[in-house]
């Protein structure tokens, strides 16, 4: 997939995120703009965007809400890495790191506040209700740590909260600024729900396997930190005997060893969980695809297509 | 100040407090309940209300606005508090005592949500800018706490963002509510834009001179974390010599003795920079009263004649 072509919308979407984070004190907005600038894909604004074109509507229609959208998830991203104690995001050291706890906090709930700020009053409650739903996926997430009888639908129903709502937020709200019809925007929010639930089980997969260097932190460090993705749900669902026993064990111990890492990816690869994980993922992109495939045809619904391909082939 | 005549006042707001607050994990929910139960006064919504029937509305009209501006102060509350690293909140120990920091940071992201799930869609931008600049206030309480040439117009700007803002956010939205005229509406924005800093002003002061219980938090956190209160300042700027370095002394160390703490306290009395603050707040209150003296009368803006007065005479 060519990213290229989105140049413009993704100059429109910066602009604006720039624009929206300008104020005092200094550091405090220095830390909310650090991990806007920080390469990320701004998958969800272009979606966003994308969803309103494919109804008929203009860009400008969409792009506050868009880009509140982002501001969202980047607030997401700096609460996860306090909480999750993960000291690297997309390659960088993570806001908390640079700026100390209690700043990134903050830089979370300025983030926040400067989404609603911005989003057009048409958007709040579905943006306000992913946001409750977020929240509550990421308790569910961390829950899952400590338990080794997570089931596969415990964990779709937390995937579906931590990170499908917000790209069905997005793509909804876009269809619904485009002044979509009831059907187009229903359409649309079940493609960004598909999508939502393809990404995370293909970045589950990509936490596992990519290269430290393209992942942009640690390898394994999901499973060092005890997250029941479900490469680890259908591993030990699959597994037996001596082998389940030893992953449990790399599953339950904290600190484990580069060796120790390797072990658990072997026996992810021995069960087949991650042929699994990945047809599972495709089967959601199927769905996000047929759920758009009644539209009128357009470029941006070509490009929506396109994407939910790239969800599960992109290496990053 | 009798707050008992607001019992039906307070029923309302409770009871929508609870039904905003139900969901799963319950663990989060009941995480993000904890302190909104904990014995608040209730100020801002109360006052949310009456600003909405000094101007002829009726409570209806202004009650999820109002609970959904108690919902932001509590998720203020809750971060602060793990920010500051305070165990105590009214009496009880702090959110992340209890449930752990984790989902202490998610208990507040969800309050914040709900806010804006809940609130009137007109005073969503109200709601909005005021986070934004308590965020922006918190991080300049913080930057305060290793400087001690802060001045007074400094700490005047910090507490009108930290709290005279949502005060201010409460009567504006009640006022905007009711159907008040512009007129109406800014001179209810000014009472709780003034009232907000009295009260801010006294609260520094019962820190420093309130028993223990009834603060429910250890009387001198303040001093101990370094905070610069108005307090702080005055005596820093009234005292010389050795009584001045022995000031600065103790609150620029951590972990101050009992009788360090004792020797601030008589120091701030023997500076008069209690009494200034005194008298600061109580002209805050003047103002405050003064700018809804032309509102017709009713009821209702004696009550907030009654509260304003009330914010510099309570003992807690």
């Amino acid at each position: 997939m060519d990213f290229n072509k989105f140049d413009d919308k993704h100059r429109m979407i910066h602009k604006k995120i720039n624009e929206s984070l300008l104020g005092e004190p200094k550091r405090l907005y220095d830390a909310s703009r650090y991990l806007t600038g920080a390469g990320g894909k701004r998958t969800r604004p272009l979606l966003c965007l994308l969803s309103c074109e494919a109804v008929g509507g203009k860009v400008e229609d969409a792009l506050k809400t868009a880009v509140a959208i982002e501001l969202i998830h980047t607030f997401t991203l700096v609460h996860d890495d306090i909480m999750d104690r993960d000291e690297l995001r997309r390659g960088v050291p993570s806001v908390h790191k640079i700026y100390g706890e209690s700043t990134a906090i903050l830089a979370g709930d300025l983030l926040f506040s400067k989404a609603f700020e911005l989003c057009d009053s048409r958007t709040i409650k579905i943006l306000a209700e992913a946001s409750a739903e977020i929240c509550e996926g990421q308790e569910m997430d961390i829950s899952f740590e400590n338990r080794t009888d997570v089931t596969e639908k415990e964990y779709l129903e937390m995937i579906r909260k931590k990170t499908a709502v917000l790209i069905q937020a997005a793509t909804k709200s876009g269809a619904l600024l485009g002044n979509g019809t009831k059907d187009e925007i229903d359409k649309l929010a079940e493609y960004g729900l598909n999508i939502g639930m393809a990404f995370q089980i293909h970045d589950d997969v990509l936490g596992v396997l990519a290269d430290e260097e393209k992942l942009g932190k640690p390898v394994g460090s999901d499973i060092v930190e005890g997250k029941k993705s479900l490469i680890v749900i259908k591993a030990i669902e699959k597994l037996e005997g001596k082998e389940k026993d030893r992953l449990l064990e790399i599953l339950n111990k904290k600190g484990n060893t580069r060796g120790e890492i390797n072990l658990a990816v072997k026996l992810f690869k021995d069960s087949d969980a991650i042929r699994y994980c990945k047809t599972n993922a495709t089967q959601f992109v199927e769905m996000a695809k047929k759920a758009i495939n009644e539209l009128p045809d357009s470029d941006a619904k070509k490009d929506l297509m396109k994407i939910a391909d790239f969800v599960v082939e992109r290496k990053i």
